[in-house]
Order: structure tokens, then sequence, then C-alpha cells
């Protein structure tokens, strides 16, 4: 058998050697569906529900107390904590707070009076959200935003600005490569802030390795943390006591309950830790991670890549078009495919319980996360794709219905 | 009977004639818990645990497509929605989004340059986070901060600034006259933006009526809404179409799914919608609103008036200094008293099931939460603290010995 499966029985047979195997057992998910949407909202392992049942039950029974009680207090550098182990990053480099939107602006505006020039760059094409707080920051910093060409950041770290950057690119799935890109920023005075959003749970992330100084990433793709679970910060050891926040919330100070009208940011990534959490998300969050524990990253990794292999070989012999890398170390967790009639096709894949992402105008998205999908489970889905188009069954009226979109 | 109880039968005669009464119920605190440190965090009422249980489920069965199928797309607005209605905002004005500090940072940083001259003001006696955050704003703006005494900032209107004020101070429950702050900043082009987090919940709040712009506030005090639940936004509908965030996250894009690369905010307070909200946490928060539903606004000021009245009364009587105002107009939902003896009494208290709250050095907090509270219970509370102070049984080790502070 090769790593790569190639009929269904060697799907099976990849099951049975897969040592994530059990995890798809910490998971409920409906019957009969495949769920290849995992890189947009993963589904909830058992021990977060368990962990959010738990803090309601705090909030309950020991009210306010609860903030020591029930250790409330310290979730988010406590969570922080697991995900460290995620992305290759020591203990308080990460603290979890905030959405991805807030982190990238407050790292962003920490680290420009620490790059040689105070002038941001992103890309043309990096995922919005990004684009738009470059642009939030530079009105109310005065800082300017150079836009890049798509995949342009390499070449440009020599003017030595802030450079938001997206590990995998949300609509390819391509895979920047951190170590080159930060040996290239240190050279320069550059400082790059990574958005780990697509990246985290399926790469076998090593941050600290890598020489990366900023990174911010959200929980509830392959992390399976939750509908808007908040977000994380990473700010390496040997760089964060330089860093202020532009939102000093109690949370990041280092006497949170003196009260003092001056602030005193809290040692390491800690000090971007700002208002009250949303305590009953996090610990959703913090017990979806448990999901995750002792789960070899290189083992996250392989599945993941396997998985999309698998997928891209049977795409391609349908005829579509894949605009995801091909060779697998330049590919993250999901696999983007071409195709005109994508809403309908996608519509009817999930009329036979297949849920896959469509994204006008004309690309769907597949997201292979390994901690919860079994091999057999996706080569069953791929041949539901190939017999939809085979049929054309996804031109029936109820597949062209618009609804609101997600 | 009059409405301030002088005796346990008044007390007693009060809860028989609370309009109020029925909420209780809605509660369903420990036995032998008398709560009065609902300003700190409010207990659950059921409908919290229920909308939490639902969105959890909802996770569960219809995963991603929750977003649409459970309404989770327009969460926050609809949240916003019930918060209007307890602050005397029209619908639209308001939305649920991250965390105090974060909403008050962006709300000064779009106030910044609509207002007469680009500099902050706020009391130096004021909430510590919001002279942190005028601070950290300061940092990236290079907006000058000026402190004002405590108190002082009616008389600086005139410079044309912007200024954070809390609208009750959370020391003293002092309470600010909004309509008449509103007019001196009208006449020279300061804009203030309120800090709510103390006064929603037991004030007969008229924001718009009392011609207030911005405001924020946290919603797990007298609000009930969990655990660091999700903060609000107010932006009155004659300025909102001007104010442009700092932190334009998607959900504050009026076409978040258009994934376009320029930012087109939404109208009203939704643009100030930044990432992803913590689903489940707002789900809680938005269950806890329900049992508010219908609550007139001028009833919950009425009781808490009267319950502090009577708490007033009676410190007073066992010889302590009430270091908020007497005059109940002037006062909010929560009672400051001086003891110096305070660390020990607390305790004292919380053995006997009395919750109260001790802020050092020497200050305890009681909180007249009107939606769940009892007038007897309350009565019966004060009984207990009388106690032990007249016999010195909180002169104990066991109340002396110090945990981690909340």
């Amino acid at each position: 058998m090769r790593q790569i499966p190639t009929s269904r029985a060697d799907a099976v047979e990849c099951d049975r050697a897969d040592p994530l195997a059990a995890r798809h057992g910490l998971f409920n998910l409906p019957d009969g569906i495949a769920y290849l949407v995992g890189h947009s909202l993963g589904p909830p392992p058992a021990t977060a529900g368990a962990r959010l049942n738990a803090a309601m039950q705090d909030w309950q029974s020991d009210l306010v107390r609860s903030w020591n009680s029930a250790g409330w207090i310290d979730l988010s550098e406590r969570t922080g904590g697991q995900i460290a182990a995620l992305i290759g990053a020591e203990p308080g480099e990460v603290i979890v707070a905030d959405s991805v939107s807030v982190n990238l602006f407050k790292l962003a505006a920490a680290a420009l009076p620490l790059a040689r020039r105070y002038v941001l760059f992103v890309e043309e094409d990096e995922f919005p959200t990004d684009q738009y707080i470059a642009a939030g920051l530079a009105g109310v910093s005065g800082a300017e935003v150079r836009r890049l060409p798509s995949g342009g950041t390499f070449d440009a770290l020599n003017a030595g600005g802030v450079y938001l950057k997206s590990a995998v690119n949300y609509r390819s799935a391509e895979v920047a490569d951190i170590a080159a890109h930060e040996r290239e920023a240190a050279a320069h005075g550059a400082l790059i802030l990574w958005d780990l959003s697509h990246a985290t749970g399926v790469l076998d992330l090593a941050l600290k390795a890598d020489g990366a100084r900023l990174a911010a990433g959200c929980t509830y793709k392959y992390l399976n943390g939750g509908p808007g679970a908040p977000a994380f910060v990473y700010a390496a050891h040997d760089i964060a006591g330089l860093l202020r926040t532009p939102l000093p919330g109690w949370m990041g100070h280092a006497a949170p309950f003196a009260f003092d009208g001056g602030y005193t940011p809290r040692e390491g990534a800690a000090r971007f830790a700002s208002g009250t959490p949303p305590i009953l998300s996090l610990a959703a969050l913090s017990g979806a991670l448990e999901a995750m524990d002792g789960a070899p990253l290189s083992a996250l990794q392989a599945k993941a890549r396997a998985l999309s292999a698998m997928a891209i070989a049977r795409v391609q012999a349908m005829g579509l078009e894949v605009l995801s890398p091909v060779e697998d170390a330049k590919r993250g967790g999901h696999v983007s495919v071409r195709m005109a009639e994508g809403y309908p096709v996608v519509q009817a894949l999930a009329a036979r319980g297949v849920m896959a992402d469509f994204r006008a105008p004309d690309t769907v998205r597949f997201g292979f996360s390994p901690l919860f999908l079994r091999y057999a489970a996706v080569w069953d889905a791929l041949d539901a794709l190939a017999d939809i188009l085979a049929s054309k069954s996804w031109d029936q009226p109820q597949f062209h219905a618009r609804a609101k979109v997600t």
C-alpha cells in the first residue's frame, strides 16, 4: 500500500494504519455526513461540550468566585499553552484573546516602532481581514500601507517594514516558507506578522525553530474551538518584552487587581490579553484542544497531505482544474478546485451528505481536517462527486436556489 | 408602607408589591446565598443556559450551516437590539462585539477626527481600563491625553476634545448627568464616550433623549450575560455614518462575503462589529437578556434605589461611613462603604452566605441588582452584617487568610 490511497481498499487500509484514527471517536458527527468544511468551522469534539457545560455549571453554582475556583482568571494563558504546543512555540509565547482581526491590529501596531521602516505591507490577494486591518491601523497611526503583488512578500522584505502574511493562503492553500522569510526579514530589519488561521492544526509548524517572531490565528477551523472561538497571539520571547500593545486592557496588566492608573504590561505574550475574555467560548475552545493532546504535528500534517493528495488525484481524473499546489510540501489542509457550476454542485453534494464550500465565482474548497476525517469516508465523498458530475445530477432547479451564503 | 423598607415586615411587603418579583424565579441561585455581587458578575437566568445549550446543539448538529440556520450571522445585531431597549436607544444604534476595552478604543479612535480638538480627556480616578485605553490609543495615534481631576469632565468640555466618562463611577456609584454633559459638549464641539458598564440594567437610561452620541459597556454585571460576555457599542444614528472604525473586521463590512480588498462599512452601529464574535458566549448573553424582556427601566431603577437606600440607612445605623451618594438620583446600583476591616468582614459575610465585594484598601461594595434580589433577603443580609460587626466575629484567623483576589 502506498501512503496515498488509490482505491477504496487502500483507503480502508490507511484508516487501519492511521495513528490518529482513534480521535474520530472523540467527535460525534451527524450520521451520514462527510464534513469537508473543517477549514471553515470544525465540528465539536465531546471535550468541548464537556468543558462548556462545566463552565456553565461553575457560573451557576460558584458565581463570581469561579474566577478563582474554576481557574477562569488564567484560562487565556493556559489555553495559550495548549496552542503553543501546536505551533512549535514555548510556554508563555502564546495567549488566547479577542479575534484574529483585533490580534493582527495589536501585533502590527506593536511591531511598527520596532521595524526599520514605519510601513505596513500586505499582498493584494491576502485574506481580506488582513488587508482591512492594515488599512484601519494606517488610518489611526499614519503608517503607510503598500500593496504587494500576490506572493510578493519575500522580495519586498528588504524594505524593512511590517508584513502581514498568511502562512497558508486561504484560497489556494499554498504554504509560505516561514524560515526563509524570517531569514530575509532578519537581514533587513523587517518584521513579519504571520496569520496562521489556515495553518494551525494541519501543518507541522515550528515557529520558534523557524525564527518567527509574531503571529496570530483563529481557533475555529482545524482546532475545532467553536463558532467565533477566541483567537491567539504568538510573540517570541526575544521580542515580546519590547512590544507595547495599543489595546492595554486589564487582563494584560501585570497587576490586574491593583487598579493602577498606570499600565505595567505582563511578561511575554500575555501582555496582549486585553479585556475580559468570553469565558464560555474560551472554555469550549480549551476543551476542544484536549482532543489534540499528544497528536504529533507530523502525523496531522502527513494525514492532511495524504487526504488532499488523494482528492487531487481523483478530481484531476474527473477532468477538474486544481487551483492548489499539487506538491505536498507546498499545500496546507484544503484543496481548491475550479468548477464553473460549483454552486449547484456543492448543493448536490450536500444533498448526499457531503459538505463542501463554494466561493464565488467558480471555486469549490474541500477541507481535509486530519483529526476527525477517515480516508474511506473521504473516498466515498469523492465517489459522490464523480457521480454527480458524470450524471449531471447537479443540474436540477433545487440545487440552483440561492440561500444566504456563509 | 414607605417605598424604603425600615423593618423586615416592610421588606416582605415590598417584595409582595414588587413588579419585578416574578423575575427572581428566572434565576436558580444556590440555596442560602444573598448575592450582592451582581455588579461584578451577574448570576445566570435559566434562559442563558437554554440559549447556550441550543447554540452548542446547533454547532453539533448543523455545523457550519448554523451561521444561517441558527441565525448566528446576525446574532450580534439582534443582541444589540435587545440592549438598545435597555439604554434608550433606537434599533440599529447598538451592536454587540468584543470587550469594553476594544470598544472604547474603536469609538475613541473614530471620534477623534470629529471632535474640535484631537485630544483625549479622562478623569484621574476613572475606571483603570478607560485610562489604559486612552493611553494606548494615544500611543498609536499621537493624540495627547489630558488627565482631569475627579469629576472634572463637565468643566473641561469647552476644550472640545474626546472624553471618556463612566455614567456611574465604579467606586462611588455616583451618576453623571448625561443630558447636561451632552448639552455642554454640543456647545463646544466635544464628544463624550460614555462607559455604561455600571449603569446598564440599574438606571432608567435614555441615551437618545439625553443627546448621547457614543457609548460602550459591559454585559456581565447587571445584564447577567455571563463571564466575559461580549460588550456593546452605541453610536447614535446622527453620527454613526461619519465614524470610521480603526478595527474594520469582516463582520462590520457591508458585504462580508464578497471578500473585497476594500472596506465598505455597514450602516449604523453595526460598522463597529469587527472579527467573528464568540457565538457561545454571545448566545448565553442573548438568552440572559430575555430575562429582562419587558421589565420597565423605571421599575429597575426604582428597585435598585430602594434596595440601596435601605442598605444605606442600615449601615449608617451601624456607624459605618457610606462612600456613595445618599441622594437616590445621584446613585447607581451599588453602595460603597468604608470598613478598615473590610477584608475579614467580607469573608465572615461569605461564611454566612452573603456575598459582597472587597476593594483594597478599605472599601466594601454591595451590589443591588434589581432583577433577582428580594427585599427581605437583602434585609436579612444586612442583619448578618450587623451581627458580624456587633459580635466582632470577623476577627477570626480564617477570615484574615488571603486568597487570590478577583
